[in-house]
């Protein structure tokens, strides 16, 4: 059974606090790509971001577009040169398309591509909606043991994934990290998959760090947003690892965070920025120089959905325990959902099930 | 012939700006040691900061110290285990002492122990001295070609290197450095020898900028101090490369060398920071972060002397230019020498020669 | 002025020993691809293979094929959607179109892409031609002063490039050649440019040897094809050496050399096996191991032709020496082309002008 | 209470298959070293073969030498500038001494250092005594729950630890592995303590196959000696693992797998040869090369007691289960242990208590 282009149906982000379910037009179908109907999609803190200000760093929404980026859903029909797929497959979807014509794609970087047209990065419609189409080598198979909203979970993880790959982590690596929000728990939940043996995992918030805790947190440190504390939480952080902290993963992305993981990072270590709170940031940056601490960026992933499939799969990883909020696929749902999804001292991962 | 210790005399910093050539009494030789006669040893911006301050980042002069750290002589005598040297030998000296039993160490990262003594960093003595014990393993024989002016020079030299290593240049790096100081120079000089195309060097001084031209750069661009030029220096340094900036060495460390760094350097590309300017920063780091420009600390230098003694015996480096002005050894001679040295618009490195 | 198909001629390997030259039919023009009027073709070992056994390796060709895969030309036509070139630009051709699908792609290892259509390897065709159509990215723009010619040499240098960057040599690495046929020169005239102090080179032939001699090896030593001189020959080249061999790169692929090399690289050194000599070896290879040898291996290239045509218009890489013969595009000429490029005693590279 | 020399025993291998237990003579305590009372000492096949045949590889013994290496004790006395032990503490002991003198050594490979001193490696003593001496430096204290045995697993674990570092192995590499006898083991442990997700093991024995299944392989295979079904067996492994298989370590070293492992394994992967079988190899290096499959060399292992016990210490890795023999210390005992631990296809590891 097909559906005729009228009747799919997209979350559009029309201006600040605007969502509307509208109809969205499918594109046709080339012979590399599939049409995936969409069971789950999850709420990043970006589509949050863009909800309320139509801009998230650089990007800026300048017309209405869909949102929504992690996702999973089942195959309603593959392109003439598809091979790997087949109508009813279930998959999670890579969001973002490259050009493989640039240096950065050739070279081994796909996710830096200038060119990179990624779902909800504007003008680059989400995958909130019924129905998309997309590439077909960027729909990767669920294994029967794993659901569609673990699949959509593949997202955030992939985030996690590569920061750790970026930081080269292991069974010889202790790690800090900052931020107990989505981002810090799927570093987390990567990190203890990639071997690391002890993980500190700090933030402001109670609920998050207890999640953090339950998920297998080591150790968990409640700071404070005060840049004064940092000297004393440094003191802290170090004696609660009692060993040296190798690699330190800032999911928040402020000056306070960054300040006080360059000073509880070992010398020769690594401090991996993922979080993106505040561009400007004030750093003693020639003290950690002068200690080598590599100071290590990540944009997005790359190569990441077989490794989180493997590890979902495997049982290695278990991210459901991060959806804490389910919505369906109606205008009023998506309103609840969008607000319970700000307030991160309540909710982790918020989950529309389509 | 050998010298009784009362004859051995060196030069020692007694308090704010007071300089001494006063007696050194020398340590016994272990079988592992050689001592040298030094014949020619650099001033070094460290040296200069110690003179004035008493300091220099975290270190503090507290007694009496003897300065000096770039030096090369010629072996008196050998500890009864040595057998690459015997007296007569010329050769460089690798300042830094480290333990050899610490992770650091072992794991080759001898330049980050803890328990490093090295050349005038206190509480250990420099080498501006007629004659000094040192480990026979840091004693490196100069090759035929290779004067001690120029085995001196290995010290600051092997900054460049090994910031070139830790970056990891090569003929298809392009690279932009900061500062046409001594460091910024010789950094320039190691980028070459490992085949880097293209180098753009970037100061405020005239004298600098023209002296590094001469020694190879392929562009040179005058900054000012002015954070607010920063931007507008980002479209001209671009400019002038014409191609993608892979590497940034900043021999500066100032907040506005840092942010111009992030700036100009592409997406996937590494800024180095090898100056020591100021240690607190105001920088856009997520920004950076999100095209994944890794910042790269280094301390020193490590494994590096052979590699110098190589270029310089080839040809493929030659660090004579960079040695502006000579003095003899006398109370005299380094009054006026360090008064040079402090002067950086119109020097850029001292040499004695004793 | 363009071509109908009907006059578009290509040399066509139809049997062993049999070239002939016939009508080539041109694919359509994509929208981003090109079409380009050959001007330069250099004959490669592997082609001279082809026409003596139909085979190379695994690869058979089983129906008449257009040879040819050193190449540069000018663009004639560009796709709708091609933007870095314009009709009249002087182009070198990257031989190889990957799929960008699949895992090894993706993850930046498109050279051992499992779909790779590359010139001249059945079933693809050739470049041997008046023209063909090639995908625009993969056509790389001549500098002004890089001559159509040298643009062709940048298939041949791109293997000595890569295997350099494989091998990670650079200006503190000593590197041994075995073979100082055309693969062996490149990978020669590469590490050179990586800044390798000192190059040993090994071949069995006068001619080659002197060449390679006045193309800038610092040693030639001329071996034996007899695998009982090979501990005898490895006290020569570490003689002729007198320093550690770090890496050695086997541009033959023989038991000897493969044995030789082994036994004369330093504990912890890489062997780079690049030629494909024999396939079956008899090899101590558990003592190589002991001493952590790495033996590396290397197929054809990847994101070569920027840094080639880099290279070749500073003047730091100059192949033109390796040209030792000139054909035009005849029937005539074709076989006296092939005759003595299969001689490699007085010849390095043949090329054909179109 | 001290011993005096007299009473120290050791066992000593004199020739071809006698060992004797007699006095051992201690020398005097350095600064840096510990005087340690052995309590847990294991039998390495390097033991076995010495006894054979008096030598192994290119080491022979010459003179009577004090056998086994794989050890743990119970600090009796440290030298006067040892700070981070005390008598009474439990130590697992690592066994080798290098020069940190040789560009090997300040390069970060001491385990290549060519003046390594290794226990019962001629003509350095082993530590099967009842005390020895050795650097602090190498003794490795142990938590509270690692016995005295698994510190001595510390020594064959390191073997695996450091294949899997060499071979960069985690949760996105798939592993085969050939042999299932100590070192297979522990590479299989260390593997599976990365994060790899997958593991199949390759042995002729059942007894050997058995355990590792019950160690924790996903998968094992029984295969024969005879390289005619090599291809054959390929086919079973790579159906086996159902999957690009990455990493191969072949913890035999025989021409079969090696071959079968060069076959095995995927374009891009590596293969890491740490069994010492034949030193003489027949191969195809040619095709695995264009595959650009990398050898990976390993001797012995660096910097891995701290990890070995940290994965011990929090049960990430259990070697006791390898233990399959124990014996006291006695000329009757040592005798019957030889015996034993000859016999592969009956046990794994032999333990002296003493």
């Amino acid at each position: 059974m097909d559906v005729s282009d009228e009747e799919n149906m997209a979350a559009w982000l029309m201006s600040v606090n605007i969502l509307k379910i509208q109809p969205f037009k499918l594109p046709s179908l080339s012979p590399h790509d599939a049409r995936i109907r969409m069971k789950a999609v999850g709420i990043c803190g970006s589509n949050v971001h863009y909800l309320k200000t139509m801009r998230c760093g650089d990007f800026v929404v300048e017309e209405p577009m869909v949102i929504g980026h992690e996702c999973a859903g089942i195959i309603e029909e593959i392109g003439s040169e598809v091979k790997h797929l087949v109508p009813g497959d279930r998959v999670a979807l890579e969001p973002g398309i490259c050009c493989w014509r640039c240096d950065l794609c050739k070279s081994g970087s796909y996710n830096l591509c200038p060119e990179m047209k990624s779902f909800s990065t504007p003008p680059s419609h989400g995958s909130l909606a019924n129905q998309i189409v997309h590439p077909a080598d960027l729909c990767f198979k669920l294994p029967d043991n794993v659901s569609l909203e673990e699949g959509a979970m593949c997202e955030p993880l992939s985030v996690g994934i590569y920061a750790c790959r970026r930081a080269n982590v292991g069974p010889d690596t202790r790690v800090l990290i900052f931020g107990a929000g989505p981002i810090g728990l799927v570093t987390m939940l990567a990190a203890r998959a990639f071997g690391v043996p002890r993980i500190i995992l700090v933030d402001v918030d109670d609920f998050r760090l207890s999640l953090g805790k339950s998920l297998g947190a080591d150790h968990t440190i409640k700071v404070s947003t005060c840049i004064q504390d940092a000297d004393e939480e440094v003191i802290q952080i170090k004696k609660a690892m009692d060993a040296d902290i190798d690699v330190c993963f800032d999911c928040v992305g402020y000056s306070k965070t960054m300040a006080t993981a360059l000073s509880a990072t070992r010398a020769g270590g690594k401090v991996c920025l993922v979080g993106m709170g505040h561009n400007e940031m004030n750093l003693r940056l020639v003290s950690a120089a002068l200690r080598e601490i590599d100071v290590i960026g990540v944009f997005r992933y790359k190569n990441t959905w077989p490794i989180c499939l493997d590890l979902l799969s495997s049982g290695k990883i278990d991210v459901k325990p991060l959806i804490t909020h389910r919505f369906g696929f109606s205008q009023e749902e998506i309103e609840k959902a969008f607000k319970i999804s700000a307030d991160g001292s309540s909710s982790i991962k918020v989950m529309f099930n389509l």
